[in-house]
């Protein structure tokens, strides 16, 4: 079958590679009908995360049709289409019975090496194999469409996971840190679940654009202070979500934030440690709290807001092409020409 | 001074009265700038509600400019412009701790007789007295306009109470029995806390459009019940808002509910009992909840999701009057040829 | 096999049946170690239930060692020691995924005819067949023995559901009304929820006994309004649980709750319609609610109160008895000459 | 009046002091009938804050009754006896009416300099006065004592507010770092909100007694991790309350908490910076987050708790004495010879 391949890092191909088969009674296989390319994609290809072999399969978001289920399998059947979390997980174990799937010791996630857990094939291919399939993945409802369930699959799950995890009372001003697809998304997610208004904190003119076409205030890092300063009578933003990741995103966080506020940081930190702003978060009585995404836990809940339209995911996904150019939309996404891009493996 | 007066039953007029003096440390006077005309006020008119004598000054929603002040009151300084709660509390009981105002034993309700609470002259008048008044005024921040005051001090805190009491959480699919002032404004609360989709059900069709227009779906009686099963897949929907009064409004919600589903009910009932569908609702795990608009407790939130302009409840106002013209506006109101009026007292 | 059998209205006998055997990839067989003798039983004998033949095993409540695992039972293994949910749940349906599984649309409930949903032979055996087997098994962890998973199965189920059902806050003072098993084990969870208070209303002097001898107040339906107006100094408790059922009983707890209360009924309610106390729920802000233990979501947070031994629900059981015992046993229980008893296949 | 002076740094004294006066409408004078010793007041003696004179009288914790009251107090009468939170705060602002007292601009700190607020004179003296007194006092019901009245004033509001910010379900694990007065309290907060256990760590082998002898299990430093392990079956504990104050008691508390853990400190933090465990943190899912104890905010609450003897927080006190055994008594806390004094000026 056709898929894009790690080749080392900073390099990728498309290349004929054998299909997977069912390994497990709980295994499923999907034909791919839809797939994303990730921010997180990036770092596979660069070579930044372990256990990812040349010539392994990358990517964790898509959406398809069952072609095969092992014998474990409940609920779906072959020809069903299907959505996707980013990983996948036992659904029985303690960690998933309390809905922490990311707990889960069973945890692999699709086509990353393995950093974030077992090692498993990606999803940037024609066939996908499925591990604890009838946990991992989710029927496609009416009003999903292909674009929103692959974004519920990942960006959407860790934009919705900040605002869930920050307890938003309706009302509350919300500030964004990052205009990304993730940071756009939790700006959606925010708007969708009572904010009073969100402010997306960008240095891309671009990105702030879209951001306010979108529902948000934005503001560039410079101009953040001011405006939340603005919006807020002085007193700070209630929440703010850092959607970039790294220290610096989190100290701009606490400079937005007011007493007793909430911050949520869904970026990914590779620093051991970091000066943390002690006798200020104890005064201010402030939170911090990291959030990864849920697709599993979060589906009926997203797919509630998708379906009756409260919620439109796709608005951030700006290309869509076939395996073919995949590799320049690599390069585009890099460089912050394109937001979004999904695959179409039969373009 | 001039107001609108209770003539008997059936009958008002505008009239020359002794403007009201304070009368308790805690009192203070405000000179009325706007005061709204409500549902509740055709009950006063009809003679529905004890303890309302000829002569008496009617209306219970106003914003204005404190003329005078007494001893004890704090915060406020004669000039200040403030919003008021329908109804006043002490603050300082037990109930009023715990944010049950509605609860004080010193309740008192603008304009209505004895049927709510101790006696208290209105506020369709140039100038109104407000007994506890640290409690029961506030003050107008920046971007809450006259008319999202009157609204929040009565109609908007009665649909936010459904929406409160429901624990409505984001996407849930509401209906709300009742396109008047509250249903629409329960509606936009609704909205506002992360509703997925709103049904308002209401038998005029000029109501059903203006619910459209302000983003809900909308149904007649006889539609809703389809309707209603389309949008939730024929389970029914999570949260009903009963916001008509009265046994069939009540009967109309169960039909609209699913499995384990909120009824929420504000509208107003007088019947002693009501014959409850007791077997399905301990087969279906049903809540029932009665709650009352609570603009003391309230008034924080919804300021934050008026100046945020998340929630703009002013669309429901189709008339500003002066006193002149009220004898004919509520005529026209009890014919639902408009929906809210608000009076002017300067026009 | 040996089994407790319904042998028409009124009758009951220990016979030899033919045991159950695998129907479907997702069943297990349990071979019982321990099933418990509940009050809905009465009523399977009595004749009550819709769908239950003569020689069909009644019980519900049953914890023991899986004997044989169907193809598609995921996460347990012949041998494994096991506590049940006395309903079965798919665990795939949308119903599921919102832990409502009391709605599922497989529902079956043991050994109660088809009055609760799908046939399913009982518990009162040597060998039972659960469907589903993955989703309405639980396995046993440290720290909880039998007797407190027979519990858990259903009566626990159902008392917590109240509590969680009422969002109790630490401090609130709740009265349950009726001191039988479901009423004492809602007690003693209200109490580990964090209650101030719990007044157990009850006829029978034993039974208030056994609640003030278990951390409870209690109170004759004669004192019971004068105890919780005494504890509430005047206002009513905050809380009222029904756990007896009928009428009446849901009359007895609108005597008792205070203003903008909450009352929770668990009890069975058979009657179409009941005279709701309609004017003063709404001047008073009440809730009803009712619940229905549902032990597959309730499970692990009621482990987490057995294990540690915050919650005993033990001490309610005052028999163990072997299968030639439970005629007598049944004839006691209904008598309320004993609280609850469990059978033990072995003795 | 007699009084506790501070003398400068390391000094206290009894000395005869000019007693306070009303300074405006809203203070009120009280009695002292029982005034707290807390281990803050070692940080005052020691000359750790800033703003205290020689001459100053120290202390924030009392209980007495009214002797004289401004014009704009409202709800108390001279001659109430009242409890009191350790600071003030204007009840008025938009903070307060979040119910976020502690970030009121007008807040003072009885006794403490500057250090939390605007400067106010403490309370152990024969009267103390009171700012923004209907805010700052509360009524004291039947059923709380002197001494427990003391205790919701500070330690307990402390100990609680970790438990009301973990978000505490029942039957989570909670470990408090820190087995003082107000890891005590914290430890029989989470008991009451439903704790399924709480171990404390502590290294004083009396103080381990003490937690154990009410209801908690205890552990060393050095025996915590495996206790903390033990009971939770490797997992680690679902909420740590850090009770201590400094880094090394955060480090401690990322020791035992469990993924997807929530870490609440009520310790004082002077250090401007401290290494936080970033990329385990975001990896782990994470919550940090610090709270300071508001008994105007918590009152309510915690005397429901007290006046039905769900938590008595009174077992911490273990030494009541007159004003002339202070400076021993301080050097007695000082040494960890005792827990908690109380000062009843008329001994």
């Amino acid at each position: 079958m056709r898929a894009i391949v790690y080749q080392g890092p900073g390099a990728i191909a498309v290349r004929d590679v054998p299909p997977p088969r069912l390994e497990d009674p709980r295994d499923a296989l999907v034909r791919v009908e839809l797939a994303g390319i990730c921010g997180t994609d990036l770092h596979v290809i660069a070579g930044d995360f372990a256990g990812i072999q040349p010539g392994a399969v990358i990517g964790h978001e898509f959406v398809g049709v069952l072609t095969a289920i092992g014998s474990a399998v409940t609920g779906f059947a072959v020809g069903d289409r299907v959505m996707a979390s980013d990983f996948t997980a036992c659904g029985r174990c303690r960690c998933c019975e309390r809905g922490d799937h990311w707990e889960c010791p069973e945890r692999a996630f699709f086509g990353t090496g393995t950093s974030f857990g077992l090692p498993l094939a990606g999803a940037q291919a024609e066939i996908v194999r499925v591990p604890h399939a009838d946990t991992t993945l989710g029927r496609m409802p009416k009003g999903c469409s292909d674009e929103a369930a692959i974004l519920l699959g990942d960006n959407l799950a860790t934009g919705w996971a900040a605002v869930e995890r920050s307890g938003l009372l309706p009302g509350e001003i919300v500030a964004v840190i990052g205009g990304g697809t993730v940071g756009q998304l939790a700006s959606l997610s925010a708007q969708a679940a009572g904010a009073g208004a969100v402010i997306v904190v960008e240095p891309s003119e671009g990105r702030r654009e879209f951001a306010r076409a979108n529902g948000s205030l934005a503001a560039s890092p410079q101009e953040a202070r001011e405006l939340a300063s603005r919006v807020t009578d002085g007193e700070g933003v209630d929440v703010v979500i850092e959607a970039v990741g790294g220290a610096s995103a989190l100290t701009a966080a606490f400079d937005l934030v007011r007493k007793r506020g909430r911050i949520i940081s869904v970026g990914a930190h590779a620093a051991e440690t970091w000066p943390f702003p002690l006798a200020r978060s104890f005064a201010n009585e402030l939170t911090l709290g990291f959030a990864i995404g849920d697709s599993i836990r979060l589906r009926p809940r997203l797919l509630s807001l998708i379906t009756t339209g409260a919620l439109d995911p796709t608005v951030v996904i700006d290309r869509k092409i076939g395996f073919a150019a995949a590799p320049q939309t690599y390069a585009d996404l890099k460089a912050q020409r394109i937001m979004k891009a999904v695959i179409d493996p039969r373009l």
